[in-house]
């Protein structure tokens, strides 16, 4: 059985030594010394290593099971939930207004990772709620709010989101589902969601549904969706629970992973529906928390490579087979382990360096998350509104990648259930897909974010590298050459096909749409390229500090070197593929394929 | 459910105009006119497409059971396997002296191909059989010929390969099941194997186990192996079956994919086996085919990703979500088809400019191998043991890549088990683990292959696209910019690499192994460069001719341009991610990790 140890440490460096959040000006960072951290996370690491990790296994070989109406989760989920809700983990950074505890996201993200790679399946019912949580926090009427957020915050009631319709998931303006006035002031949903992830199961007294719906008089498109309300159990005004609602789950999905989790089909059969905010603007509220859902489907990407990198390495060391060529490593072994042979050590640095370089650029947009909401703070916003796609996006490919290097480190092992490996690839393989599919991502940045505000936002991000450079060029050679030489060339290489799209964007679309995805890619590569940077400096730091532990700070340099001189080159062939343009991509009509 | 179309045409264009089969001096290509290979193939069409595919999600979701010792395979299997049997599907290639057809082995990997796309968990009963007939055809007795060939030819008994044991399996060397000596002339053999593919099951009358062991007085390591003949029954003078041999299935393995095919811990308990050539020289017995058994894997990786690219293709073709930016195609509809977005266009291109080079590729080596084995022509052989670890490395770790990118076209519907694309996935992965792991066939590439023979396969190969650039060079403008350019452009990358070897890996053998994935990579990018030229010429020519399907030759034309174009620029961040060297790969201490 897989095994997971939560990466406290790791995590620690990369919000005190290279965010450092303490000193920041974001309201409750100040709070956030390195001490108290160190207790909420270790407190949450206990939760992940020995209640959630457990499950993950459990959960993939039961799934769920729908009979009579009833969804059944898996063995041992509904205490695990319990045990989640008693701790507060639910309410971590929730308003304190509706009994959250009001810490910052970055410490939530912290936390959602150690959940998320401990047992990913589980860990989405929460986090489906928290996404419901939020859409009502900033669009219900104070009335809404009250009847519903403190049952969210506690995860007594769950939530869910409800988008995708059978003939309709990305281009929601065709979605069907209808909603009609009534008398009352409340409306009549019918119609059929499908995919709907925690729709129906057995661990919270209520489900709070949040629906995309048609008015009778809604204009054309995604300009005439309204988003409502619609509770599994009507909500009296004292609180307690009223009548059944006409809305049910009509089958699960059978799919590749996250068994654990329900994917349900919802059926709405006139089901009592209250409006959210105003009529058909249902699509800005179900996307104001677009960045922090997406960052965190970014975090699920990289949470499973990073579990899954821990099964690898450890089996890299025990693994007997073969001799270091350049000389015995275990002489009274039969055999050396594997972690001595340069090919299985590439694979198993791929995977570190991806992981902890995922880490930083995670947390970090996790903070101007924070800075933005909590400091209004526009530059952060538009920050982190232009890296959103490339968190989702980038950091989910690489750490379903990542989940697949880690398998083949166990060779045959990693093909077979009883090791765990495989349940991570299936498990990680939808996280290229939901809340928006990684192609959809690239045309968010490249179709919107990329020439948002006139461009301003990547300019700065851009100025940021460049300053960067500049602030810390010159000071040592082997900084310079390794980190910051590599980081001035991938950036280049962005600025490069940026100016690409501008230059032919203009002449043909598709120019910039065929290489939109390359450009998702070629700036992760960058922001990775970056975070390494900074982990570089702030390990250096640390050891011109002389404290602390000396080889966990020579690690990160060095992990931060493979990265610059292994991963970073790709920026190149990815500026290639840009500059062919539209032509071979689109030179076939569609039916000569 | 997933479809499967045959892609004969493509075939016939590899076989007849790339590699013009029927003007090669190789004995039995004579008779391979277009109309003869149109024959053959459209047979194995209907039994790939009407048999086999349907019956590919049965075993996925069946898989196999064991009890009371008896394997049983998936619901249709046992019928199928008939069918395959009275079609003579099983002798293709099969020495005439022992009831086979004696086909070139080139047309029995098209043959294969489609089987394994339709269904590769059931096309592995047959394949492993196979790969038995070839060890025993090459190193038994006359006797033993004899006695097992007919029948495996016919596959009413069916062959497995028993090299894994649980301690060890890339290095053998550590085997512990022994042989020993009995009076008859026969060996007891005794010891445990794991991963046996088709190891039981309930399609053949007998199984032919082929199973190292270690003789009493055998040397230490892989020079102390030998190669056995254990059967399921043992054979009685007259051919008829004899007694139950003291070989059983322990248990079948869990695992991620290929469920229809058992995969068997396999018991000998003094099992009576038949030393197959000579003592201790088992290993080079087991691996005498293994050029065809490796080729064969990269034919499975490729054919996965073949089927999975024909379901994008036509979900791409039938999905209707959002507009045409350049102008709507599908007016009368709600949207517009999904393949005319940019980016879906560009992830078709990916999967279709892969699958037929490789294709190309794959037809190319097994043709070397008629060469070799037919014409004992030394440099066919030389030249497909150089190439081998390519055609399995490169083609696997592309073929699975292509069915994730086929699986992401159709968004959540991929992520399903009733699309079947994620069969196609996790079919695929095992791919890239088996008949070596693609870490072990880069160490073959670049540990033994490149410097066999004082290098001079490796130069012959750099001569022979130097060779075919100076042939074609100067006719025709677009040809050479959009083809022989980046075509030499990759192989100076390849002769750099090589360079970077010869010149550090002497200083330091890390320096090559810590590149050879990189290297294994690079040169399949420009063996397929080198086929879609070869491809683009021979359309050309066609389109000169003014003979045959101008949208098709135009079309392989287009796609040509697209893998020169999109993905040979990949050599040059292999070969950046090559010169950097040994010391970011190998700078950590195992424990630092």
């Amino acid at each position: 059985m897989p095994i997971y140890t939560a990466p406290v440490k790791d995590q620690i460096f990369v919000l005190d030594d290279v965010l450092k959040l303490s000193a920041d000006d974001v309201p409750g960072y100040d709070e956030l010394d390195r001490d108290t951290l160190q207790a909420i996370l270790d407190e949450a690491a206990k939760l992940a290593e020995n209640v959630l990790a457990p499950l993950n296994p459990v959960g993939d070989a039961e799934g769920c099971t729908l009979e009579n109406g009833v969804v059944r989760t898996p063995t041992g989920f509904k205490d695990a939930f319990d045990q989640l809700r008693e701790g507060g983990w639910t309410a971590l950074d929730c308003d304190p207004d509706y009994g959250g505890q009001g810490l910052p996201y970055v410490v939530a993200t912290a936390v959602g990772e150690m959940f998320s790679a401990a047992n990913m399946a589980f860990n989405m019912y929460p986090g489906l709620t928290h996404g419901a949580y939020n859409a009502i926090h900033a669009h219900g009427s104070d009335d809404q709010k009250q009847t519903y957020l403190p049952k969210m915050v506690t995860c007594e009631w769950g939530g869910t989101m409800n988008l995708t319709e059978p003939h309709c998931g990305t281009d929601l303006g065709l979605i069907r589902t209808k909603a009609e006035p009534q008398d009352d002031g409340s409306y009549a949903i019918t119609g059929q969601k499908i995919w709907i992830s925690a729709g129906e199961h057995d661990m919270c007294d209520n489900i709070i549904h949040l629906v995309l719906a048609k008015l009778p008089d809604a204009p054309e498109g995604v300009k005439g969706i309204s988003l409502f309300i619609v509770p599994k159990f009507l909500v009296n005004e004292d609180g307690s629970l009223g009548a059944r609602n006409a809305v049910s789950c009509g089958g699960l999905e059978s799919k590749m992973g996250i068994h654990g989790n329900a994917t349900c089909v919802m059926n709405y059969d006139g089901a009592t529906g209250f409006l959210v905010g105003e009529k058909h603007k249902g699509m800005r509220a179900m996307f104001t928390m677009m960045n922090e859902a997406r960052l965190g489907v970014g975090l699920q990407g990289f949470a499973q490579g990073a579990v899954a990198y821990q099964n690898a390495l450890g089996f890299a060391q025990d693994r007997l087979q073969g001799r270091d060529v350049t000389g015995t490593k275990n002489p009274d072994g039969p055999a050396d382990p594997i972690i001595v042979h340069p090919d299985v050590r590439r694979n198993l640095m791929d995977q570190k360096a991806f992981v902890e370089g995922a880490r930083a650029f995670t947390y970090w947009g996790a903070a101007l998350i924070d800075r933005a909401h909590r400091n209004q703070d526009a530059k952060a916003e538009g920050l982190i509104s232009l890296m959103t796609p490339v968190i989702k996006g980038f950091l989910t490919d690489k750490g379903f990648e990542t989940t697949v290097l880690a398998q083949q480190t166990l060779g045959g092992s990693g093909f077979t259930r009883e090791w765990g490996l495989e349940q991570f690839v299936r498990d990680a393989r939808i996280t290229m897909i939901y809340e928006g599919t990684n192609g959809v991502q690239s045309l968010d940045l490249v179709g919107r974010k990329l020439g948002a505000d006139g461009g301003k936002h990547v300019m700065r991000f851009f100025d940021m590298v460049k300053g960067f450079i500049a602030e810390h060029k010159g000071r040592d050679e082997a900084f310079d050459a390794q980190f910051l030489e590599p980081l001035k060339q991938a950036s280049k290489d962005l600025q490069a096909a940026g100016m690409y799209f501008m230059q032919n964007g203009m002449k043909n679309p598709n120019n910039a749409l065929s290489g939109s995805y390359d450009f998702m890619h070629l700036f992760g590569h960058v922001c990775l390229g970056l975070m390494w940077s900074r982990m570089a400096l702030a390990a250096q730091a640390r050891l011109d500090a002389g404290d602390g532990d000396t080889a966990f700070y020579e690690t990160k340099i060095a992990t931060g070197r493979y990265y610059m001189a292994r991963q970073l080159p790709m920026t190149g062939t990815h500026l290639k593929r840009i500059e062919s343009g539209a032509e071979p991509v689109m030179a076939l009509e569609a039916a000569q394929f």
